[in-house]
């Protein structure tokens, strides 16, 4: 068979670049990175958000503390130094999936400015948009869709964010959610515009 | 406007599964695990498998040293322990990356049975395709791609694989290329082939 030298196949031919990966795709790679207290609804918004782009035909990939703490962050516990490495990885890996043309959808408590800012940082502008899923704690806490707000409070959990460890909100998030005065649904089309005013997902 | 109750959508139809990212791609997620010597053509057979594959429009993500160890693995070094780690953290990637529909294309020498092995028993049967990239070790060092083998025999790298450092060759690998006898095309289209029967991807 032929070498590649022979067909003249230069190697910059050869080597898949993420554009070429968006240019199939139709829509570019990116970091959405949800924010928020236990039970603000952000796994719930970060579904939403994936079955309404998958229906559009785009590429996502939810990662969440099902998939990353049996898995990958497995080894981690809660302890401070634990928190800020958990999220460094979970960031390192949201980098690698924006860098392959997928729409990753990041729903992970996260309760510092630092870890987030780090996890922004890594990525290009552009790449990274930072939703904060807000929703008063009486709210999240009479959700408490886990029971671990009843927990927290009988002290069955230490460090809770929101109970007895601190929640640092974000300064300039893409988007500010209202969970409790929006649906899911309402939610996800606030980030799909964001998605839309970016130009990384086409508008409709 | 309605809400999801309203419009009688389920929760089950509204989270996206692996199944339904399959069949937008019309191709499964798996994870190809490149072993080898450094120098075998792990990542040359990749980057040839990923460009074919793009070119039937099928998502490939390419995981080697280079986006793995300056980013999610930046905190680990090379000696066993670390080693180990390393191996860990990159099959549950691969693992994240196959749930999601893509097909990982994992090039690293990985020289431990035990650590692959770990890395094919959290997958499911069919989604880990272990491509042994066997190339005798004068051949890689004649190679040197980097000038690594250089070092190693000048005592500058220790335990490296090969020189210093065991590789373990893989018993039963799905696919065993021999690079000092074939193409990177011809190794591409075995390991392409190996895919098409396992039904990773449609035959042509």
């Amino acid at each position: 068979m032929t070498t590649a030298a022979e067909r003249n196949l230069t190697w910059h031919d050869v080597v898949i670049k993420r554009k070429d990966i968006e240019e199939l795709n139709s829509h570019r790679g990116a970091t959405v990175w949800f924010t928020g207290l236990s039970g603000s609804g952000k796994s719930t918004v970060a579904d939403y958000v994936a079955r309404m782009l998958h229906e559009r035909g785009v590429r996502t990939a939810i990662l969440d503390g099902d998939n990353i703490r049996q898995g990958l962050n497995n080894d981690l516990g809660f302890a401070p130094a634990d928190r800020t490495e958990n999220i460094r990885r979970i960031g390192e890996v949201g980098k690698l999936f924006t860098s392959f043309g997928t729409i990753n959808l990041l729903a992970f408590i996260s309760p510092y400015i630092a870890d987030r800012d780090n996890a922004r940082k890594i990525q290009a502008d552009g790449d990274f948009v930072e939703v904060y899923v807000d929703a008063p704690l009486a709210v999240a806490e009479e959700r408490d869709p886990k029971g671990l707000y009843k927990k927290a409070r009988a002290g069955i959990i230490p460090s809770f964010t929101g109970i007895s460890a601190p929640y640092e909100a974000p300064e300039k998030p893409e988007v500010h959610l209202h969970t409790d005065k929006q649906t899911p649904e309402e939610s996800a089309l606030e980030v799909i515009k964001k998605l839309e005013d970016m130009g990384i997902v086409p508008a409709q």
